[in-house]
């Protein structure tokens, strides 16, 4: 069966595995290897440093990138996508987490193992009943906000690594008091490893690079020696801490004992009250991570002019999660960072991020009695500088400028984000995106129209100097007509007619109704029947095929008073013509 | 201060008994006597019914008619509107409180005057805050299955009186069960009484009226005549109830001691426990109280060409509900079956709805040690007849031929109402209306569109014939461009240029496009950033007024890599005269 091209085919499109499998060559296979080993190198030190952002021991970050990667490399269909524990969903599942189970206890884990199966199942489900259009009603707007509110709530988490001390919280009033009452134990030399090894990345990031570029260097390698700066970190504070057994003289918090071995089998809890309180931090890990990855995915493919799916996206997302719940791991999805390292480094085919899979899969074998020295500083000095690359205020002045329904989503965002954490900031944008819409949807532009002079043009008589008829009202819909704002249009012209005594006809222009639900059907009815009563006749023009075949199924053509006219400078030489 | 009238006409603003009592004449107070005689008539077998009917002491449906009227005719701006207890709000309230206290209990009546005066106060500030919008999002069919759906409940829940057995429910299924579960307790002569009456009130309603007109009876009369069915119906049965005490002998239940006297100063509750319990239910009796309030004054205003203010209705309801709430009543609303009898008994201002007050006032002084005997059955078929008269399933059928998203709402909001109670059947067909229309919006209709030979038109491609050119792509897009359909629109574009390796512009007509929000601007930028590195370049064409001065706030137009022509004949002369 496996021999038939049809069948491959066919197969091809759930699992895309199937697709360039078949055409995989040795020079993919070169260009994979390489992109693997540079993105194992780097992702070693972000996987523990995400792990600890999760609240969870360091190994889970590193088993969360072992199954995963390898799933999605099968059922998903971006090429160069990078799947694993990423900054914001790691923020979220230590928010979901934390209030169920003490930190480091078994129970910890089990609600993190459960957490990444419940997402896993929600996001295959989206994938399966190709849903992935819901992701669409997180605005751009919201969606920067909340990862502008994420990044600074991220960072302020790990200042209590660089300072050594204990703090806590899930949001900024409770991060700031309790860095605040624990301010007397700073341990000092965590804090000069912390703000060290900060301040180095942060060169690394802005002064790195345009330094190697200005001793010729080319592009690409100064690329890949700027994105080694956290292994550097990692590797020097690492050694120091070893050499000065800092953990142990000056209690100075280390990763430590990190068991050494392949990832264990786990499985999720199915207790009812587990899941209860799991399946609504679930679902928004799910979306804000599949927003987060698509939008990486989309990014990167264009690049290449490769088209990636978004419902079998979710397919490839849901089952990387389903493996991490497997694996020993937490939610995950595709992340920017690592993403861009792969395609960067050559990635040719989702492949590379198998051979990913095994570096680390290497590496949680034999490499991590290396990093009982590490201290967790520098993890947190690493995550701080990655999260601040994402806080961005500007897009707060380009939607005041712009638009002020855009800005008050965006700034609820951020405000509900920083006073009360990710899950309310998140949902209150997105509600507030819909209702902000829903409302200006309700209340139509609305423009009474005059043909302008010696022409077919009829305009909004508010704008433009154009001739009308005070028989006649032609009034132009801006909007399809809905449930929302069919009373709207039928109060607005009411008042009309109420204001024009003279009035003969009323036409309704309708070049930007594309749809006319039931509702709206029925106040265009009733309308009709009221202008009747006032021996006003109603007719339409201007409707659209699809809305004019909606309307043919219904009795409404039937007992219109009036005409409806395929253009309006048609309705207005009728109107004008016959008798009043 | 109250004789300048710049002052009263402010305050008539917000109390519009200053603009009619100003103009109030002796005419007026003639018709508005004889309109409150009727109706108070017909009001107290209807008050006493729905009290029944929300599982309170009868006398409640009297009081939630006094105040409540009074501060309607002095608040509300409907001439004709009249308030009190009516059918969908008395089944919201019996299933509000009905799991919250006893039947009979001093908790319950608490219980009722918290759900009025909480839903009070919420319509106030709906009214003061101008939210009276909100209302819009019950579409038709939504509120037409939900009436539909009540009624089916209304009249199962009636049945048990005409039955005479103390079944219970709050659903259909749970209904049926507890009828056929009491079935063996059914009094003979209840049922009589019962079935007699149902049958006599449906004969007024469908036979006297033509019965009367042929004896040569003017309609006016006649239907006065079929309105006093009830008062005829109630009077008759108790008189037979009490010749035979078959209270007593019968064991038939009868409203028995009704207190007589002025209604009771009552306070309503403010444990948060209670409030808590009752803000939900509130809020929804609320919504479909305004909804059917303010449709019931719309369709009288209209008769006579007056106008009501939605803002000032809420405000108006508001207070009638808080004056139930201190005087020993339940939610109420305005009603249809009393407002058209007040309507077409003459009145001519809301002083008529303060007359009839005044006779309920009377009638709960001095008659209620009239109506000890009258039976329950009766006041049920009263019930059953004025109810199945609103079940209406033709909005099936109507829905299915128009539009099947209309019918999904409609019949998921039928199906869920009879099933899991009103509450959750109104909800869910808006949030599932909603979901629909967002759901519609985000895949918009796309053109691609060609010039109708030797004319200035351009129609889509697949509905026409049309010319084309395959160096240019013209894009209809018939919906407005927001979050939700920002990136439909990304993706279709995409995958039409990826297919027409020849393409040299993109020009996007938006002639239906009433706005761009900050999310479609992003879509736009990073469409025009895509195809300036595919070569091609991006144009607009018949962008409007608005949309274009909202670009005009942001880079767009200066990083755009074509043109906004005016029109889309502009754009295809230009394009194609221009060297590709």
């Amino acid at each position: 069966m496996l021999k038939d091209p049809a069948f491959i085919d066919r197969l091809a499109r759930f699992m895309p595995v199937f697709d360039w499998g078949r055409r995989y060559d040795r020079d993919a296979l070169g260009r994979d290897l390489v992109a693997a080993v540079i993105v194992t190198i780097m992702l070693i030190p972000q996987s523990l440093a995400y792990a600890l952002l999760a609240g969870l021991p360091a190994e889970t970050g590193i088993y969360a990138s072992i199954a995963p990667i390898i799933l999605y490399a099968i059922f998903g269909t971006s090429r160069a996508l990078a799947v694993g524990p990423v900054a914001v969903v790691s923020l979220m599942t230590a928010a979901a987490i934390g209030n169920i189970a003490e930190p480091g206890s078994s129970e910890l884990l089990l609600a993190a193992v459960t957490l990444a199966f419940l997402s896993g199942v929600f996001l295959m489900l989206l994938g399966v009943f190709r849903l992935g259009f819901l992701a669409n009603f997180l605005s751009h707007p919201v969606i920067a906000g909340f990862i502008t509110a994420s990044g600074i709530l991220i960072a302020m988490s790990q200042l209590r690594h660089v300072l050594g001390i204990s703090a806590s919280g899930a949001t900024l009033p409770e991060l700031l008091q309790s860095l605040f009452e624990h301010l007397g134990e700073i341990n000092w030399i965590t804090l000069v490893i912390g703000v060290s090894a900060t301040a180095f990345l942060f060169w690394v990031r802005k002064g790195l690079m345009p330094l190697l570029l200005s001793t010729g260097m080319k592009p690409k390698l100064a690329g890949v020696l700027a994105k080694a700066g956290p292994v550097a970190a990692v590797f020097v504070t690492t050694f120091v801490a070893w050499v000065f057994n800092l953990g142990e003289t000056a209690g100075v918090r280390v990763v430590g004992d990190v068991p050494q071995g392949l990832p264990p089998l786990t499985m999720p809890s199915f207790s009812p009250d587990l899941l209860g309180q799991l399946i609504g931090p679930a679902v928004l890990i799910s979306i804000i991570g599949f927003v987060e990855s698509v939008s990486v995915a989309q990014t990167l493919a264009a690049r290449k002019r490769q088209r990636i799916v978004p419902d079998q996206e979710l397919i490839g997302l849901g089952a990387a999660n389903v493996g991490a719940a497997f694996t020993g791991g937490y939610p995950v999805t595709g992340g920017f960072a690592r993403s861009v390292v792969n395609f960067d480094a050559g990635a040719e085919t989702p492949a590379a991020g198998a051979y990913t899979a095994v570096g680390l899969l290497l590496a949680a074998m034999l490499l991590t009695p290396l990093i009982y020295h590490l201290p967790q500083a520098t993890l947190a000095a690493t995550i701080i500088v990655a999260v601040l690359s994402l806080v961005d205020f500007s897009i707060l002045k380009k939607t005041w400028v712009y638009s002020r329904a855009d800005f008050a989503a965006v700034s609820t965002t951020i405000v509900l984000t920083l006073l009360f954490g990710v899950e309310a900031g998140v949902t209150a944008g997105v509600l507030l995106s819909i209702l902000i819409h829903l409302y200006k949807s309700s209340r139509p532009h609305l423009a009474v129209v005059g043909r302008v002079p010696g022409t077919e043009h009829f305009r909004n008589v508010k704008r433009h100097q154009v001739e009308t008829d005070e028989t006649v009202l032609t009034l132009r819909v801006d909007e399809s007509l809905y449930f929302a704002n069919a009373r709207y249009l039928e109060d607005s012209l009411y008042d009309m007619v109420a204001a024009r005594p003279q009035l003969k006809h009323v036409v309704l222009m309708c070049p930007a109704v594309n749809e006319i639900d039931m509702s709206a059907l029925e106040s265009l009815e009733a309308i009709n029947e009221r202008l009747k009563a006032l021996d006003v006749t109603f007719h339409l023009s201007e409707v659209k095929g699809p809305v004019m075949d909606r309307l043919r199924c219904s009795d409404f053509l039937r007992h219109l008073s009036g005409k409806v006219f395929l253009s309006q400078h048609q309705a207005a030489q009728e109107l004008a013509a016959g008798p009043s």
